[in-house]
């Protein structure tokens, strides 16, 4: 054998773009996700965990006649030659795993998944190259009581891990609206579907920016194109000024509505019925109804402001109205492959950005219809509808709240003030977790009891055991409250007052469960 | 750009080697481990989650002068050339993660952490190249109190997930112990530690094998060799007579001391008090005085059995006599990083295998002492211990005793009998779902109630509720136990019967939640 030179010490570092997860961070996005699970689950939907490893040829979106696969996986060849990579998200080892045991699985199925993707992108900063999706698809059926289902799930996540009603709203367009707003505005030809696909990207990524710019950067966006500030130049889509007027007038929907809001109906009204079993949001309907000219003779358009209005008309069967999904023209959401409706979950509450700005938080879930992600396996169209919800974001909201809950307390510390009775600490610690209560014996050097408290301190323990020989003797322990005495720190000044501070008590060793209980209970858990 | 060209289909499956997770054995599986965290957190170990991808430089374990990394792990370039590969396993990543945040952690640093892991390996039956594990370690330092802390721990685990007290056993070795046996036999050359390297591997190989081959095959492979009963033969450690007597007394302790079992000590005795605050299990005691002489001058064996005295009492301190944590030298576990204490778990109940023998489940958990997984990186020696829970075996004793618990009911099908009314159908689901009843709404077409009743059978749902437009006048449903219905048809041989038979009843309409409720109490969950 070759012989091993001798070789560096190795940097321990993650490979960039990665990170590691420590603690509370950990328990608090299990917390979370345990709670979706639990309503994704109720919706009756089933776990499914599929190998983090797929074929390169079963996740796709790659070349047939490269070398290596493109940028964008983590893939490499097995020994057999064959590509595989690292999944890229939940949806394409979905439609893997239902092409594969659709013989054996209940059409349709409901599924929802959780767990680590992987992006060979650039990492930047807040960017990783490993992350948490959350997924729930409905995959076999074609009627939008699917997606209406998924929609009202997606709110029942948001309130069920922290989100407030009123604090998000689920926003429901329809890729098929938009279709029929291009058609009538004569940027889709039937004969040749490729024509005009350069307009289109324009103009759909140009209503996408609506929030951000404003009307009249959309209609320059439509038009001649863009100067921004900066002086950067934004190509146009070349339209005519009636082409863009068709389309300004569908993106400008919520203003025209809010302006012109029916008098009819009271305000405050959470639904009218259409008839004996057909409910819906006033404003939904409005919506819907200032939509229907708009698509004109457009089959598919025609065909979107139905579903639209039934998705509408579901939600408000099960008592979601307008204050929680509402359909909305301007969601147009990236994904190339959505084929219908699409949704996103938006947290409408501000928080202060890196410069101290206030600003509305944002997306933190989206969705939609996709009928076409099957086929690729089995030439079989296959319908489907799903949500993602994205999980490091949800966090960072429930953060901002302050509603991670269960930040769970750090352990109760049983110091070691005679490192021959190891045997007493321990039984301690164990009486203590006999009765739920977290706690550990310091297993460090215990020749220095600063270096003690100095990890008590580390770890942020709420309390600290003490039992010296004096103590044994006498048959009590000494018990620090960390919390208070930290406080206590803060505040006292002279020698006199911090031996007569309450932040250290002397009790009977019997009591101990009973004090720590009573201690811990006093301090926020 | 390339023209794309025409492609066949991807063969929808997995890489070789991975599978797919569905439902209820991902949601034992999450059960499983949530109640070990739950254990884990209780004696203050801290969550962590690395990043699934390490730098090949950081999981070492290679030769640098190669141009591919070795077998064993998954591995690719980074755009920059660097090496990265996925996790094999928990370890190799805490000691990364250890060396890089050793400023910020607390010492000693305990942690758990539980995920998959990949081994680029040969996969057979059962044996996949993706699974997960569930580690907790404590890392800083040196005093067996920690290891003594994990066999306490790693029962507690066992017990909290269901295998009951007596199903188990932890038995603690010490690799101090074994190498003072070897020094005596002469096994070990202070002057050339490399010295005799082979024929130690030949001797612990041949003790590890105790078990399933009995002492005189121990003895032939410790000496000339053995040749088995396919008339295979293995190469012997070529000892002298003496040298395999040393060994083979230290190898057959268990049965020297059950012969002579201690007539001072009445059977049932959990423990003896040596001294004020040492306590220790009488077995256990005895096998320490056993190995005491077996170890003779040897320092380090000397050392060894002192550990595993210390180890026995605390253990007993907290509670842990020997049936529960036991010394046995005849465990060796395989990795050669262990430098002191090695524990392992054995489930002691008896299932059947695939031949329909009886045998014993065996290792579910195993750990150890490692002193020098962090010194690679950072020069400096950090004492650690831990243990690894095999979580696919133990799961697979959980169902062969029938104790996975919560395997979630399916859910409850409404069914859909005009589908005009959807809106109908949800708000039941919706006031199951209010109710904590998981429930879901047919969504295939319903055109032939057959297929929806037929999927409520691969669901294997309990209940469907049946609403037409009859029963919609009526102000009833109908609701069909489904569980029953299977359990009749089995018996019910004429029409007449079919037609009396309970397992289909009509209740009013806003009975539905109730009679749910009922119903399903009734039905195991």
């Amino acid at each position: 054998m070759a012989k091993v030179k001798k070789q560096p010490r190795p940097k321990a570092e993650t490979p960039k773009g990665f990170r590691d997860y420590f603690g509370a961070e950990v328990a608090q996005r299990n917390a979370m996700l345990g709670k979706i699970a639990e309503v994704y689950h109720r919706y009756g939907f089933d776990a499914l965990e599929s190998s983090a490893v797929e074929t390169v040829e079963a996740l796709g979106k790659f070349l047939p006649d490269v070398d290596r696969p493109n940028e964008g996986v983590f893939a490499w060849q097995d020994d057999d030659e064959k590509w595989m990579a690292l999944r890229y998200d939940l949806t394409a080892p979905l439609a893997r795993v239902y092409a594969q045991h659709r013989n054996d699985l209940p059409t349709p199925y409901r599924r929802y998944a959780m767990g680590p993707v992987w992006r060979n992108e650039k990492p930047g900063p807040g960017r990783f190259r490993q992350f948490y999706q959350c997924d729930a698809d409905t995959v076999g059926t074609p009627t939008v009581a699917a997606d209406a289902e998924i929609c009202a799930m997606l709110a029942d996540c948001l309130e069920k891990v922290g989100i407030e009603r009123g604090d998000y709203i689920v926003r429901v367009n329809n890729r098929k609206v938009l279709n029929g707003v291009l058609e009538v505005a004569g940027l889709i030809d039937a004969m040749d579907p490729s024509r005009f696909e350069k307009e289109r990207g324009i103009a759909l990524r140009a209503i996408d920016k609506l929030d951000r710019l404003g009307e009249d950067a959309v209609m320059a966006l439509l038009t001649t194109g863009r100067k921004d500030e900066s002086g950067d130049f934004t190509e146009g889509a070349g339209l005519t000024a009636h082409q863009a007027a068709i389309i300004m007038s569908f993106v400008s929907t919520n203003e025209a509505l809010t302006k012109n809001q029916n008098p009819h109906i009271p305000e405050g009204t959470d639904f009218v019925e259409l008839d004996d079993s057909t409910k819906i949001a006033p404003w939904n309907f409005e919506v819907c109804n200032y939509l229907q000219p708009l698509v004109g003779m457009s089959k598919i358009g025609q065909e979107g402001v139905n579903e639209l209005r039934e998705i509408a008309s579901l939600a408000a069967s099960l008592g979601y109205y307008a204050d929680r999904i509402v359909i909305d023209p301007s969601v147009v959401r990236g994904l190339g492959y959505y084929t219908g409706p699409v949704f996103e979950a938006e947290l409408t509450f501000e928080i202060m950005d890196e410069k101290g700005r206030p600003r509305q938080f944002g997306s933190v879930a989206g969705g939609g219809r996709y009928d076409d992600l099957v086929k690729r396996f089995t030439g079989q169209e296959v319908p489907a509808t799903g949500v993602s919800i994205g999980v490091d974001r949800l966090l960072a909201a429930l953060q901002a709240k302050g509603r991670t809950g269960e930040a769970k307390l750090a352990p109760v510390l049983i110091t070691v003030m005679d490192r021959d009775r190891m045997a007493d600490y321990q039984a301690m610690a164990s009486e203590l977790r006999n009765a739920g209560i977290r706690a550990e014996v310091y297993l460090g050097n215990p020749k220095n009891f600063g270096n003690q408290l100095k990890y008590a301190d580390t770890r942020d323990c709420p309390l600290a055991v003490i039992e010296g020989s004096d103590e044994k003797e006498r048959g009590v322990l000494v018990v620090k409250d960390l919390a208070l005495g930290k406080k206590l720190a803060a505040e006292i000044t002279s020698n006199e007052e911090w031996k007569a501070q309450p932040a250290q008590q002397e009790i009977p060793r019997r009591d101990l469960v009973e004090f720590v209980r009573n201690a811990l209970s006093g301090s926020a858990e």
